[in-house]
């Protein structure tokens, strides 16, 4: 249970996190369907300027708003680390749907209170949706609680990955084995695949090789919205987590999948 | 070169496509993010009744205003196939996105004229994005004429496709070889990525096993914003065809493609 003073604090950095939004999706929008350059990263992963330049106007107005809060960004770089507050910030989640004029890609905020993700916020710039996901209360998708759906058996679940070329060769066998379980997968989506999951559309999201900023933003959306969300051992995720995500509707789901993960 | 009648016959076929997508729109959405229930069809594909709603109102529609002409639709079979004038429908393309409240389905209407496809409509009732491809003309996004990239090189190219699992075996190889060598490749999509073909934002796009239905419509809007589209052999789609589809933004691109199947 948290006093009254927290949850006015919760509602202060949700507010806050509602700011950062605003700011990030304009500029978003604005580079959108404009054929700017791609670079690619050290990862092989595709980068913009405005991936970069929207990060760096989320980090400058945290630290003028909270100059204790640390910052992990997947542009710029980590600070201030050891703060018991730090922002998890992914300006551009779903890169190459953004660079390809596909109205499905996000941006990802997280706030972590010593370690953990408290705060998540899914906001998909083209079409203007929020979910945003608080600890212990139910998460809101434009303003609205939502809730994951009933399913509760592999066999009836709608699955999602974003791509196969996101998984290493023994995780592809791994996908193609539990996804085959299920009632129907369908491949594309980055983070819109987890608020689809938050707010009942689709049952599992399955994938690999996610970095904090792709996942901590994830975590307090699905659990808010009754969901399950843990690494694929069933571990918590964290900062020092692997990144292999998997998400399901309802606690049954996850158990069966995690199963499947196994055999 | 058309007469001015022929024109503007045109006008009022395009025009009648529009009344179709103004139909389908509304029926679509009156259906989406409501967790219909989903059943299989005797391919593995899967459909709704509202697919069957949108495409029984189409055809109604269809047959009122004119009574003479043929219907290719995707669910309630041929009629008047011999007529010079068919129209082909897709009332739901991209049925899984659909069902899992993924925003980038569509709706296609194409019309045959002695067999050739004249006018292709992709309407994506989320988003109220709308291409309208014919024959002869530029192909309009929204209003506004289009025009595909200007990428010459594989090595330069967005790919996308729908999924791997639309692919068989050799066929997914062909896909592997081909998109190894663009700069990016992404899956998910349906008709959406014929439309980001189209208005310049990918480069390329191949596909295996599709319908009439499904490729029909998207050939006057790729030509018509001076793209080029065939089956994997670089000939002409027809009625006929296998369904193997390869999109692209330039002819010199085109043959590239054609080039790497072959190898």
């Amino acid at each position: 249970m948290r006093s009254g003073t927290e949850q006015t604090e919760y509602g202060g950095l949700a507010s806050f996190a509602c700011r950062l939004v605003e700011l990030a999706r304009p500029m978003a929008m604005a580079h959108f369907r404009r054929n700017i350059p791609v670079e690619q990263k050290a990862d092989m992963s595709p980068v913009t300027h405005a991936d970069r330049a929207i990060e760096a106007a989320m980090r400058a107005l945290i630290e003028e708003t909270y100059p204790g809060h640390g910052i992990l960004g997947e542009e710029h770089g980590t600070s201030n680390l050891d703060s018991a507050h730090v922002w998890v910030l992914d300006p551009i989640d779903g890169t190459k749907s953004f660079v390809t004029g596909m109205p499905t890609f996000g941006t990802l905020i997280a706030l972590l209170e010593d370690g953990r993700p408290t705060l998540g916020v899914i906001s998909i710039p083209p079409t203007g949706e929020l979910w945003i996901g608080r600890d212990g209360e139910a998460t809101m998708f434009d303003g609205v609680a939502c809730h994951t759906s009933a399913c509760s058996r592999l066999a009836d679940a709608l699955a999602y990955t974003t791509s196969p070329d996101n998984f290493d060769e023994a995780g592809l066998k791994v996908f193609d084995h539990v996804s085959s379980l299920a009632a129907m997968r369908r491949y594309g989506g980055d983070c819109y695949c987890y608020g689809l999951l938050a707010s009942g559309h689709i049952d599992a999201v399955m994938e690999m090789n996610l970095q904090p900023y792709d996942f901590m933003a994830l975590v307090p959306v699905i659990e808010g919205a009754g969901g399950v969300i843990t690494d694929w051992q069933g571990q918590h995720l964290h900062l020092g987590s692997d990144g292999h995500v998997v998400a399901a509707a309802t606690p049954e789901l996850h158990a069966e999948i995690l199963e499947a993960v196994r055999a």
